[in-house]
């Protein structure tokens, strides 16, 4: 069935026999083939038809679990196998010879939520008590409370908790403990667990949102998670790796974030909104013709396409990312941690950077759907709620963007010593762009010149490095000047932020079309993600065109071509959008989305829909009904 | 009690008695007087005591009557006096001899919400039936029922329908009508009215929202508004004014959002976040040091000072709109429209714009609070969702922009006719710098001259000029080149955005430091705002710097040395950063925020309400209570 998109479409819904013939004619002549394209994204056409079996799967199990309770992902296993050496038979499966297609194509696609039970409280202490082999968790002071959207208000039976461990009296950094907090009898808190829903949050659709403070908590010695680190019974603390091993736990999450969760919530925003925008109809372009499709209005295509180009852009960037941190890991097992620097920045940086453009790309999306972009019934309210957090979990964006900062100040800091010194060693692969060649104009004259890859991917290194000497450049001087390490810092964090965000730029620029490169035997594909790339290029050369011509690296006259060009691309975009967004593969269930349904009835569905309105329903019915026997069921085996 | 804080905390609260010493600390020495600035923004200290009583008022009867049911504001009253010709007493007080003062004051400050019962339905047509004197009502297609954020869906027993109006077969364009939607006796829909809630949105915490359809209502034919048309017994049309009269109840609607609602959404959100990131501490600037209060770092700064000052800014700006909205108004009611254009243009931009400034803003506060930002207890995620709605409704900001554009490119063509035609008339003052003496460069030497507001109002007076002219430049070319007028607005639409933003910037700059000027007499006072206001223009520069590097207007030197200028100003801001926000005189109650009261005990609170966890009550219980024994009370009287 490819190119079949049967599978797609809503069951059970009257007005999915029929297409709206206004996203009909959006998908009569393809210039290139939708399901070739998702089998790109899913890295190969086996996976496409194996994640599509799992979100069949998935969306039966989830219509009879009801929602609101815990539903696994892989996130769980991966990060509990990277401290703790276990295996279990599933993450070994989707850790196997074609790891990043199995994970990337079950992460990509369905509708899972993070599980979230991972807990980072900074002033949460692990004491070792050698008389009894027990750790005690303890959350000191009030602020040591954790907020986390995950499973714990209601569902969860245990915790991954991050403390710092206290052995024989010597604090010994943060590390990961399962703490039990449910009884698996009735589910109640167990004792020393204070925990609960913590009332009302922005929104989070299906999951509950826990706070837990733990009273001197005791857990057995064997809780802690002890890949790199472990506690023997006399309290010796014992390290299996280097200290940095605990970045590789941060990391792991990142990616897992990215792929799992922040891109697919810009995919479905744009699917979504670019298919609202065929079959909403508003004002005349000339009087004379029928009321026009929004979509072919350029402020809307000006609203929608770099959004578009970014949910393409990022997957690239993230799957990169998760092939590079593959790369580093089989070093780290072999315990040469030389990568761990650049693949914590990296991972630091782009969780940063994508999940501030996504979360300001699903927010456009929810805008240009006007007044039903505000309904829930679009399903983009709760795409933005959810993508907005992102911002601030896992490390809030700033201070990730300064941890990149650091990184890039001590790769540029390593350029400048003398050529002979022994401590100047080669570049790490994404900075290595601070030393190659540049130069002090653009050649560009003509629009057409920028959709040249080379060119503007040459004009953001250049744009980067200027940006990252100027910070250094900041730094020193104010050394110089006599203030404080930290108060020079401080002081120009601003800047340091500035010069980290073009950085990324850089990166995701030459990801994205280095990821073409390989495209170039389908050229029917490659050419409409090229436009993209493009645009994406562009877009923010457009967006920061301050720091291109800041020291006529572009002229004045070169960022008007930049923006012909710019806008040039728009209309050739509009007639690939619809199957852009068809390619991300979305089923009708997974949007949840009255206005952006494949068969385009959106108005039909928005009214009926609206003639439900959907009770928030009290409590978790879901226990009682299901978590219960099934805890109970388990026990009664062991 | 001039500067005596008591009303403004919580009572029985058991932290209220005592501050928080992180917060306490901030208010020991004040370089300025915060209950004289609070005057100025009531517009004296009259208003400022009116206006602590109205919300003393307030307060109690909003505990009485609950949430989610409709509270009186002035909008309604006013929006009905413009088309109607009737005055209420209360309106007319309101709109007596010190009108803005009055409004401005009692909107400013107090919780009230929008009414939001203003429906415009473009595809609702109200026909005339001569026979029994009455217009029928009706929504031919699906797309006309209405989705309004107001109290229609569950409280509302009238609705103000905008509606097509056809007489004898004649269309005459949108004109309003009050329709009866309910019974007075049992609050159940009227005959044809379908009506209801429109299920789950984004977040409107403390009203309803509706959808209305209409099927053949018929309604008397003294419902139509008629203060600029009425219709006779017999069906004749008779206008009372010109046709742009329809254009007035689209200003005063603007003008009261932003003051009303859009404003205080921003104020708000400064006041938690700046509240909060005092008594917040993180990581230490040095390793000897205490942990830092957050807002001493300069990523902090950079968040949350742009907002604060636009929170000022847009004060002045607001109320420069009303006054002139009020100016103008006296000409209209004698017949001169003459200056309805440029109204209308102003309004439609400014709205844009301060819709999309204070929804960043409120979005960078929420951030800026953490993790604690994402918790509904803050406060915050409300007032984000309210003020991201001001985007769309009244006008999508989009299209208000262009329709601000329109004005503008008719005004730069005016300048551009030759010096003796007859029709080239004197500019509106808004737009007279188009024909201003321009500068080819900047002549700023050092950081401190972009201190001179006279340098900063001048530069964005060139960038608006440069872009105003290229956006019509780019209009007449694709028409030179044979393109139809449509077609060569549409491929220029997302330029005169750009253009008219930039306009609409330059407008606020001067709006502000000219109401600084009047402020010279209160130095602490005028300093203190100075810096605000030096800092809005300066963000717009440096955010916006590829503008004015684009000509070398500015040159990447002058781009450095606004930044410096910029950067400089943090710390002075910072010093001074809770008195700003405590000048905004909002009460505990009226912020309704865990982390943002007047004491500082954020924690303690967060855990308290946490704990409450405040259920979502079903269906509207104010209703059986309240809504029907008032009703029946005022039928009885009749």
């Amino acid at each position: 069935m490819e190119g079949n998109p049967v599978h797609r479409v809503s069951a059970g819904d009257a007005w999915s026999s029929s297409m709206h013939p206004d996203i009909e004619s959006e998908r009569h002549s393809q210039s290139f083939n939708v399901e070739e394209l998702t089998n790109i994204l899913d890295g190969g056409a086996q996976n496409t038809a194996l994640r599509r079996k799992v979100e069949v799967f998935l969306e039966i199990w989830a219509s009879r679990y009801i929602t609101s309770s815990r539903k696994p992902s892989g996130a769980w296993a991966q990060r509990s196998r990277l401290q703790s050496g276990t295996h279990s038979a599933a993450s070994s499966r989707s850790w196997g010879h074609t790891p990043r297609q199995n994970w990337g194509t079950v992460s990509r696609g369905c509708c899972m939520q993070r599980t979230g039970t991972y807990l980072q409280g900074l002033e949460t202490e692990a004491t070792y008590d050698a008389a009894t082999q027990e750790f005690v968790v303890h959350s000191p002071t009030m602020t040591a409370i954790k907020w986390w959207p995950g499973d714990l208000g209601r569902s969860a039976t245990h915790a991954l908790v991050q403390a710092q461990l206290i052995c024989s009296g010597a604090r010994q950094g943060m590390h990961a403990f399962i703490v039990p907090i449910r009884s698996l009898d009735d589910h109640s808190p167990l004792p020393g667990i204070t925990i609960g829903d913590i009332g009302p949050k922005m929104d989070f659709e299906h999951t509950d949102n826990g706070f837990l403070k733990l009273d001197h908590v005791r857990i057995p010695r064997e809780n802690m998670l002890n890949r790199f680190a472990q506690v023997l019974p006399d309290g010796t603390y014992v390290k299996l790796g280097v200290p940095k091993s605990n970045y590789l736990s941060m990391v792991v999450v990142r990616v897992d974030i990215l792929l799992g969760e922040v891109l697919p919530l810009l995919q479905k925003a744009c699917t979504i909104a670019v298919r609202y925008a065929v079959i909403r109809r508003q004002s005349r372009l000339r009087p004379s013709d029928p009321e026009a499709k929004v979509l072919d209005y350029q402020t809307q295509q000006q609203k929608l396409f770099p959004p578009l180009a970014m949910a393409y852009a990022f997957h690239f960037v993230a799957n990169n990312l998760l092939e590079f941190f593959h790369h580093s890991y089989s070093f780290i097992l072999d315990g040469d941690f030389a990568l761990l620097p650049e693949l914590h920045a990296l991972s630091a940086g782009l969780k940063a950077m994508l999940s501030d453009f996504c979360t300001q790309g699903v927010e456009q999306c929810r805008r240009a759907c006007g007044g039903h972009g505000y309904s829930k019934l679009s399903g983009l309210p709760s795409l933005l709620t959810r993508v907005t957090a992102s911002c601030t979990y896992e490390g809030e964006n700033t201070v990730l963007y300064l941890q990149t900062a650091r990184f890039l100040i001590k790769s540029y800091l390593n350029t400048q010593k003398s050529p002979g010194s022994a401590s100047k060693g080669s570049l790490p692969q994404s900075v290595a762009y601070l030393t190659a060649p540049d130069l002090a104009r653009c050649p560009a004259q003509t629009a057409a010149d920028f959709l040249q890859p080379e060119l503007y991917t040459t004009a953001w290194a250049h744009v980067a490095v200027r940006l990252i000497k100027d910070s250094v450049h900041h730094l020193q001087t104010l050394r110089q000047a006599g203030a404080d390490e930290h108060d020079a810092w401080n002081q120009t964090t601003v800047i340091h932020v500035q010069a980290t965000k073009a950085h990324l730029y850089y990166v995701t620029v030459k990801i994205f079309t280095e990821a073409l490169e390989k495209l170039e035997s389908q050229p029917a594909i490659h050419q409409v993600l090229k436009r993209l790339s493009d645009l994406y290029a562009l877009h923010g050369i457009l967006t920061n065109a301050g720091d291109f011509l800041h020291d006529g690296f572009l002229s004045g006259a070169q960022i008007d071509m930049a923006r012909k060009a710019y806008l040039d691309l728009l209309p050739f975009i509009r007639k690939d959008a619809i199957l852009l967004t068809d390619a991300f593969d979305f089923t009708d269930q997974c949007l949840n989305s009255a206005l952006g349904c494949y068969d385009g009835h959106a108005y039909e569905r928005l009214f009926q829909w609206a003639q439900k309105s959907p009770t928030n329903t009290e409590g978790n019915p879901a226990y009682e009904k299901y978590i219960r026997p099934l805890l109970q069921g388990r026990r009664a085996r062991l």
